[in-house]
């Protein structure tokens, strides 16, 4: 007998094409995003990874018979150059952003950029601009090295999404505490965890940053990002306090949130842990019954969501190119405040900076 | 200019193609683990989720196209009589487990059984004893109903396995506090987390089963498994104690292991805090760098990933159907206790059940 | 200059003399309370350690000099016969508990007396019998030497204490896991901590006591005592779990409850730490500001403030001899289900115990 | 009969009479600790609350009877006059400070003088001046008022102290976010721990200051002191990094302690919770049995057992007034970098104050 298959519908609209470029510990991470967010959210288009670029031709084979890319080429370029490419995905080292992003922008490509945006403001800026007419993603904002960069950019960001405000104003320490470090590996690698050469590397930037930060509201934030907190695996932790009450979260809690309300009984005060898996939160109710975390990777299985809906609606969502350029700017303030005795020092804005008050 | 693609490459062996009965919340649990597997681990065998079969026409169509199955069928005959199938994954309700696995084993398939195994250990001692020439696997290997089958069995498993022992008496407690509860809603449905319909149901198994076991090293063990521990959301929790320390697990921080070490300095013996994200952990090296933590799914990922591999090896992984009765076997001697006023009661073994000393 | 020196008010009631029998760990818990509790509380008569009792002269005189009581004797009968003693407060060992006790309440003493309250619930019975037409008090009411007595016996206490019921059946396993044990030290000595000796001594009890429990109200309750637990100091730990939610309590942690509410919105909620130091919590608003946390024998200056205050009202306070000899019935029906395979057994009461129905 | 009693012994060594100079929250604390330190802690010399100083007769006549003084003086005068005193106490409001504690080293007194030690770096100068060929000792070593003050010297003492270093600049922030606040009560009262006139005072100083501090060893620290974060109600948290581990405590869970020990393996990386009951851990062994915290005001009894015990040897124990001069010289650095826009500021020695090489 033969069996009756009813063939998987296929879908009215036309897939969405990912063109990747780069493919190490990111490019794990962005694949699987790209093949699973449809599967649990309702996306008016379906992402197809279409196509990997590298430099390494055995690299890039690999990675894409790993990440599941139908087509690999060793030449960024041909992914610009493709017709049939709607996103571009750059996911290569940082010093390559600039160059691809505006190339991609310029064809009339959705982009998503991996953090850093470029390797400073004024490249970023150009970037902003090429995008301002256009529809442009990107997930991370902001270039960045040391600890201030690839730390605090984090950080900077997370709490200026969460307060819905800026930082205007910042006097920021930065710090070199341990001259060597292991070397890092393979950027363009397969997503390896650890270094095991034993080889060790100058260390030519910050490995800790301390800054405190005025908002735009008049709020003060004091912030620390560092590597040289033993024990702290991934702790960007989060604390914001209000006249209502407070909230906390720390990643190595990922599913875990922190409230204290303020206007409860004196005798009932005290931090709630709240589990964040109950369908009212956001994302929540496309995964598990309540009480079912979720991983590392599922915020970029949200950000292509997002992104996609986003292209599906023509809308214009956060983070965007412009927001990546005011966390680079914060970041460039603290650099700024640092070389001048820790002085408070204004965050550039496109309209001429005026003086700080304080 | 033609891009100079490299098409991914198409690996020798053949893909392994799995059949799945069923598409409630396991199949979308499952169905991710099909698809993921391979990604992050190397395999023998690349899985394909080939054939999805379910009641409903429309259902079945709409699931599918949501799980990436490539055909479907309203007749589960059909995966079993379909030649071209390695893998049986049963993801249907329990009441149908027993026939369709006979049936699948018969039919020389590999077999994963979502939990129960079956409805009863008569069933389950028929389908572990057509299982025993063969190799044949199954997730959880318990049948249940009430607190005790449904979440009692999780930990029974867990703690014969972290023990290495078997449980052989228990002394057990069943209650039924709650006389009705809000209707549980389509168990074949696509994943919905909860109930909106308002509507209630008449409770006719326990909700409550207290327990205590004695395995077969000696040791004692304290068990409780209830829906009645509020504020608990997914609090699977278990705590071993021996000689040389303790280790403890909660599901709601599965992260995260907390970890006594009784021959440290007085001083400092302490609970620690152990973040299961480094590559000495199990399966972790497969993920993200060290403190980027994994998500519910990725259980049934490395439940994936173990079948596969010992399906290449021609091994017999664990958890086996021959496991799945000795846990069915524990639940139904709670059962009995419950009904000899909680007095301890020998869990059947194959071979006949001698007198229990204490 | 002569100093124009204001003496201190001697308060019109007189002093409320307490003679203390035994100087071990709890003499200098007790003591420090009788010391501290009217500094705090306003009490209706002062406490005064007038006389200390123990077997050995050097011994007790040490201690009467660290304690601060004003005299001492080898003979605890010297404090019965003196008149002028109010209070007979017994820290002695368990098995002098019943002689002592009978003879205070004879010559017409108040009487707190430490845990265990005797060495058998008839003991105990004639006890709570002597006590019946008086005003008697004792801190903890339970007999007990294995980790049922010494350890259950509080839990039980406090279980049936917090949900105001009593426990009416019991399903109870009993074990001794290890034979052998670091010697106890000198129960007389003056509160050296640990064994330093290295000598071990034979166990002849139990050191894990499991056991369910069903209370008058129908609730069902889980019991675990151990001494097996490793890495767990002194962790007396409860949660109760309700239709409105669910409170949580560790010893080791004792300035903090975690609160579950239920009724609390679900995105919200999750279990909150209170940190039990408001003026609004009981005992709290005698000691420090917020924040300031209390320790172990605040709970013994506690008893000492409730005490006095009812010795002052006449009134009869909570745990009484009565209460104490439940415990002891609880604790026995333990031992009886233990000793009859685990059956469900009923709790003695002073009516015919009736049929337990489950 | 007469009862055989023996007398206590009566120690060889005069007690050690001590004068207290206000009755406040803070003469409640160190009350209890000169009545409870040779209780539990072997002495030299036996503390005696010998005479009480306030200025109101009634106020002081009812804290000596709380308390336990044995005479009380509404003229601080007497205290210093008195020659059979040995300690002079000082409780009263900072702005005293300088006056009596000049008077009581001019007459040759110990002395402990509550925190802030004077009210300006020049008084505190002159005091430490006076203090350095004779034996002075104090609890807390600074002046302040707005939370850099208040909270911030707690942890720059701490800091300094567990480092075993000094902060010799910084750079710092002062905001004042609320501009009134509740009254905060009558500072010479009984220890009553709310305010409950509901009357708003004007808010003259800061509450919040962050700052950042190097040490003379090179450590980078982040400080924050906010009367501003809600839900911490006592929460003087620490966090120590080095090449070996961390430390973290935070004084709203007094008894823990935080410990990561980096040279463990990887897979058994995490902090560890030390309950710090152990007799192993500083004061505990003279305390409870493991696993019986201490509260909030064991630190004031450990606070006079070091002074007792240094008095009998002449020793000069840990804090001095040439510490809390220290301290003192941090807040004034942060005051003055406040001022200068952040800028990083060297704080004062008794040398001449270098150039900041940073």
């Amino acid at each position: 007998m033969t069996p009756s298959h009813t063939p998987a519908p296929d879908p009215a609209a036309p897939p969405l094409r990912v063109g990747m470029i780069g493919y190490g510990f990111m490019g794990a991470a962005h694949s699987h995003a790209w093949r699973s967010a449809h599967r649990f959210f309702d996306l008016p288009r379906t992402p197809q990874l279409a196509l990997l670029a590298g430099r390494s031709a055995e690299g890039v084979a690999a990675a894409a018979a790993r990440y599941g890319a139908e087509a690999t080429t060793t030449r960024w370029q041909d992914v610009i150059e493709d017709p049939s490419i709607d996103v571009v995905d750059i996911c290569s080292p940082g010093g390559t952003h600039h160059e691809i992003a505006l190339a991609a922008l310029a064809a009339g490509k959705h982009v998503l950029c991996e953090k850093p945006l470029a390797n400073s403001v004024e490249e970023s800026e150009e970037m902003a601009a090429a995008a301002a007419p256009m529809t442009w993603r990107l997930r991370k904002e902001t270039a960045g090295s040391g600890a201030l960069g690839d730390i605090g950019a984090h950080v900077i960001d997370l709490a200026q999404w969460l307060t819905d405000s800026d930082i205007e104003a910042v006097s920021g320490t930065l710090a070199t505490v341990v001259p060597t470090r292991p070397a890092a590996g393979d950027a363009q690698g397969l997503g390896g965890k650890g270094d095991t050469s034993g080889e060790r590397e100058q260390v030519t930037v910050d490995d800790v940053a301390l800054f405190s930060a005025r908002f735009d509201t008049g709020v003060l934030g004091s912030f620390e990002a560092t590597r040289m907190a033993q024990g702290r695996k991934n702790a960007m932790r989060i604390e914001i306090s209000g006249s209502a009450g407070a909230i906390a979260f720390d990643f190595e809690r990922l599913n875990e949130l922190e409230v204290y309300d303020a206007t409860a009984p004196a005798g009932r005060q005290g931090f709630t842990r709240v589990l964040a898996t109950e369908p009212e939160h956001p994302y929540a109710a496309a995964w598990w019954p309540t009480g079912h975390g979720l991983g590392y990777e599922h915020t970029f299985t949200h950000q292509v969501a997002d992104l996609v809906r986003a292209i599906g609606e023509g809308s214009d969502p956060s983070p965007s190119f412009e927001e990546a350029l005011h966390v680079q700017r914060v970041l460039a303030a603290v650099e700024a405040s640092d070389a001048d005795g820790s002085r408070w020092t204004p965050v550039a804005t496109d309209a001429p900076a005026g003086e700080v008050n304080r």
